[in-house]
């Protein structure tokens, strides 16, 4: 499975605008998202985000934070964790909090998933987008499952 | 792809129940919807929906909006702008707002998603139903991908 | 179509390690579940949970209950209601409430769900489980359809 990992961030007119921008700085704007929960399988190849038919149906591990209050920090973070078998990946996101913490919690929480079942880890993939509200924000990470 | 525009609406004796009740009337309470975001493919087509298959995975983006409150004016909303390419899905819903402007609002959403794309509209289809909740109350409204 | 049924509880030290942890002890951690709603299909065969590929994309329905309360009771339930033809299914949850009304609410649930359908119900498969929280606790029940 190619699998690609991905960010975006994004002011609009209305919540559903704002996760709409989100999407299309990450590259995913114009394609139907299947949210799945949260295993790598085993081969995966990490590629560039190729160009997506628009309108297909693709699967992915979504993080999103949102708000329309001016100021806040909201951060949405992918934490992928792999090994010589399939991998773990969690999802998580925040608001005012600092970003490194977020990405420290999202990679904790991956590296337990791998430590209770007994893998060990290759490496870490962290995709962390964080953004300062202005009037209507909205954050995303995602790893895509291109099939 | 065929696609198919439906709303429906109803009381039940639980909220899971009103819910299905819901999408019964809509003609889509005997599937087993995949919930996408909201993107209209390319050369999509639309049908009346047709007697589908109990059982089968469906794909749809679905509005919907619940209350257990008598007298609640619930209101779910999907509006799609179509271009010469694909298109643009807004779900939307609403408790206690003028439907009319419920509507206007995912009409308006919809409209900025093309924009933003820099695609011109050839037309936005709009699906609505509201209810005034007597016990308990569900309203959906869906665009169904039937392959 | 072969479905399975199953469910699981956990503590972790996330709210999402729990979740992880509870689908790990329902057999089914390792693979991408898809949410999907509330039929079971024509002609479905009940099998013992296979061992799953990990990171397969499985429909499902689940439900889920989490708890960072010490004490608190977590209950997830599915309930499986057969017919000659097809079958109604409902996810169902909560906290603090006595199991067994939880239990015997998804199954008025689904029984609900048959009767608006005319359809006379073979019989009631229910997939319970209870827990009381610890520090970070989860519970989920799930009907797995395997294709």
């Amino acid at each position: 499975m190619k699998v690609a990992i991905t960010s975006g961030k994004a002011e609009g007119p209305s919540k559903l605008n704002a996760f709409d921008n989100a999407l299309l700085d990450a590259g995913i704007g114009d394609v139907n998202l299947i949210k799945v929960s949260s295993i790598l399988p085993a081969g995966s190849q990490f590629v560039e985000l190729p160009e997506l038919t628009a309108g297909d149906m693709i699967n992915c591990v979504l993080a999103h934070a949102a708000s329309d209050k001016k100021g806040d920090v909201i951060t949405a973070v992918i934490a992928v964790a792999t090994s010589d078998d399939f991998g773990c990946v969690v999802e998580h996101s925040a608001v005012n909090e600092d970003p490194e913490e977020v990405k420290k919690y999202a990679v904790f929480m991956a590296e337990q998933m791998m430590e209770i079942r007994k893998m060990k880890i290759n490496k870490i993939i962290v995709e962390e987008k964080s953004h300062v509200v202005e009037n209507e924000g909205s954050v995303i990470a995602s790893i895509v499952y291109l099939g």
